[in-house]
């Protein structure tokens, strides 16, 4: 769906075409609604490498890490696959560079600029989504994950507009993995040059905030 | 609401005219909000034959599939006849092609590419609906409906963009038998090579995402 | 916040001018959120003269009914001349009418029109509000208002295109007799001719919803 | 989040650039959801010296007023100095005032007007505050901040157009000494002038509504 709803404010022949930032926002926040209510039951719905980086610095338990991360990165190219085959007419007649709905890219280009902007967006994610649990009620009633995905659009409204705020190294480097991969006409590159900005910003982001969390609380 | 916002985005005299993408889904998935929290103390809410499809494949109860099939088809039909006695002045006046505003139709035309749009939004809808319940508190607190129609809000805007995302089959036909009946100035075509389209690709999608479904819970 | 919704995308000088039909929709149905949760502990919560209605047909109890319609109209006024006092200096520089920051107007002007689309709106309104109790642990969550409040959104989003959706007698008529009374330069007709469809519109839904429901539960 | 959305909005080289009002409001809103939650286990997650005060007044209670009103301007500070690091390259290049992504100010300037208009959103933003909690399950069911900060959307939708909506004396002080601080190309005027207005008319507000509060329940 996050894939989706770029290639739907962005390619020719979409109805939702120029859309604007008010839909790529909510597209994105109410696709981390749906994955993370779906798969809540089964593993906690969690769909980010950072937030589970930021569980396991909290709780100690590496165990599953890996698991977990493996999980999330073919999640990430399933989705980003499932919204190729969604969009596959609009990308058959696309004549423009692809990669923005598949992957994020800085509007300037600046390793340690774009690093920050990743971490700093990343940390209050993390932050939200290590300190939600502590409201009363809040998880009881059902409504956690709910909160999360208002906060990604509120983090993509706000803090997104440099790089496209990644803010999970899964949803990012999976996508572009099959951007690299499937047979879009005139697609363009996949600037694997920046592609360890929104994996590495992300992931400090989540040790940040894991330590601020837990001197915080 | 759904014919409403339709016609409210896309008819002249009308103060929402042009008004774009995210006033169409809002207004989609709120109109899914206001029919199901109406209906689900009656009939559990469900207002699209997709679902009621998927519940009988993972119940395996057929029973009233057919009486449910009925009252969704009825009250898609009467939910654009209200639109259009809504809308009674602005259709009088109409100049242009109708059809978009009572049911959906492909930015690109081709049958394999829109079935598998349909099918493959409609799966996300379902999987959804399948697996809120499993959220400890969603149902008791109430919210699980207000989350379901966030989730519509969400594939319309990410996936709605090639085909307008029916993704339930009483919604389209329904609005579409309506649009041939109805007596409006200038409609233009019922477009009835399309109609088995928006009914077929999100009973598969159904299928699909309770099968899924048992894999997966 | 209605009024002043209004006033924030239509007059100069202001930072919302502009900014179209979404902002007015959520405007107005948070409006109604921030009214309906502030009373709800007082008085039930009900600002509208058509809910009051609703409840009195399906209760039999009038016995307030003539103490809650003052209390909505002097609430109504109240409103409007604080949305007056915030966009005051706004109000000063005006050169056009000012009519519809404070009441609700036809596109197209035609009295049976008007009024099916006010009582078909105020009826999807009514039948929300009579049955969303009826919904498992909505009340005691909390949540109902909240839903009554995206119900709002929902309804203006896609039924208000022709006639402004006043949806509530108090909510036009109260603004337009402050319309009449304050001294705004240039401000226009209040257009009395019009003043009785949003009040006759919204009871005859009310009434309507109010059988409806009587007959459906 | 809150300067972030509108440098997301305002600067060049932004994938935000030009994306209206409701960014603006609902980028706000979330701001506030994301805040309020993350402090609210620690703090009761006031993070608005208004706030702060019409509880005081409410409650007889200023033991901890200071206190509070201290982290409120460190917390606005360095959200701040956190929305300057993430759009650091931005600002880079900036040529144009930056003041409005910082702080408030006047569509037109006139000390009585401006005061009135912070005065009137404040009071309704400290009466959803105080009245909320009146709400049987909202507290409970850890919805209340949700409703605060869809209040905040509303009240910028409807309210902000003049000035920008402050309604936190923090929100506007601590951002405009950073303004002042930050090393900005072009920056332009911090506006001191300006600076009491949204201190004073939020603080009116919030004990106007403490008074309004306590009268009317």
């Amino acid at each position: 769906m996050g894939s989706g709803v770029c290639a739907a404010v962005t390619l020719k022949h979409s109805k939702a075409r120029a859309s604007g930032w008010i839909v790529i926002t909510f597209g994105w926040g109410f696709a981390v609604l749906a994955g993370a209510y779906i798969a809540g039951p089964l593993s906690g719905g969690h769909l980010n490498p950072a937030v589970t980086f930021a569980l396991a610095i909290d709780s100690g338990d590496w165990d599953q890490v890996h698991l977990y991360v493996l999980g999330q990165m073919l999640g990430a190219m399933t989705g980003a696959t499932l919204a190729w085959l969604t969009y596959y007419g609009q990308f058959e007649k696309n004549e423009e560079p692809t990669l923005g709905i598949f992957s994020t890219g800085p509007e300037i280009r600046n390793t340690w600029q774009n690093l920050v902007t990743e971490t700093i967006a990343t940390m209050v994610l993390i932050l939200g989504v290590l300190s939600f649990g502590m409201t009363k009620g809040l998880g009881e009633s059902g409504s956690l994950t709910l909160i999360v995905a208002l906060l990604v659009v509120g983090i993509g409204l706000s803090l997104g507009g440099p790089t496209g705020y990644a803010i999970n190294p899964a949803r990012d480097l999976g996508p572009r993995i099959m951007h690299a991969v499937l047979p879009i006409p005139n697609k363009g590159t996949s600037d694997w040059g920046y592609s360890w900005i929104p994996v590495a910003g992300p992931l400090a982001g989540a040790a940040l905030a894991a330590l601020l969390f837990r001197a915080a609380f």
